[in-house]
């Protein structure tokens, strides 16, 4: 498996076992992770942290420059909210874990010019699988649906 | 001057005193704050924290029926990141102070239903064309602009 991948899987399996919700992601630059991250609405009570937030957040305040040469990995396909950090930094590729359990904005990502790769890793997939049958409620929180 | 607006303002006011980057915002749910913050990119060196992501922060974990019933009030007009959060949340309702020293995406949240009001206060006019003009390196950052 692609290795920034595997990074990001790792990410989601340390939110799981705290208790969290299972969402990794890393940002990459010039083949060199710069910053990761996995959802942190549990553990710090955040409903901003989803994984791709948190691994923007862990890299720092880089320059301009920097996210408009980096790729993101997310084990999960980005919602509007991770959509727009993504298109507010310019990161012109993203690669998404799975987007079978949850699709997100990937329409809006392409329309403006980012490259979006869909692996469809089932161990992502699986990781998704059993949180939301699970937590249903956890769930629907997060992607801010009614339970 | 809207009260709700007036506190999205003071927030912005803290952010300044603080040496940081003034927008502010505030959460309404039912006539009541529930929810204030302002842009932390340079007190807490976050990427994520814009103006509207603090104040939803600091509203904490609600249901996503409260989100669906706030209006959400901010200085400037919303980024990609700040219009994406809206957007997973459902908030319905966004009152702007203004939008002539950056206009976000306020044309995808009205075309996904959300109403949006500009006020353009010229207080938050001022504000912003004050920080820019001495600030323009960090402006830049705060929007993912090269400098």
């Amino acid at each position: 498996m692609d290795k920034f991948m595997e990074a990001a899987i790792e990410e989601a399996n340390k939110g799981l076992k705290e208790g969290g919700i299972p969402i990794g992601s890393v940002l990459v630059h010039n083949n060199q992770i710069i910053g990761r991250g996995h959802n942190k609405r549990i553990q710090k009570g955040s409903v901003v942290l989803h994984g791709e937030m948190d691994a923007l957040e862990s890299a720092g305040r880089q320059p301009a420059t920097v996210y408009r040469e980096c790729v993101l990995y997310t084990t999960l396909s980005p919602c509007p909210m991770c959509t727009g950090a993504i298109l507010l930094y310019q990161i012109p590729k993203v690669i998404v874990g799975e987007n079978i359990t949850f699709k997100g904005q990937e329409d809006l990502l392409r329309e403006k010019g980012v490259e979006v790769d869909v692996l469809q890793e089932s161990e992502c997939v699986d990781l998704m699988k059993s949180f939301i049958k699970a937590s249903p409620g956890l769930w629907n929180e997060d992607i801010g649906e009614i339970d």
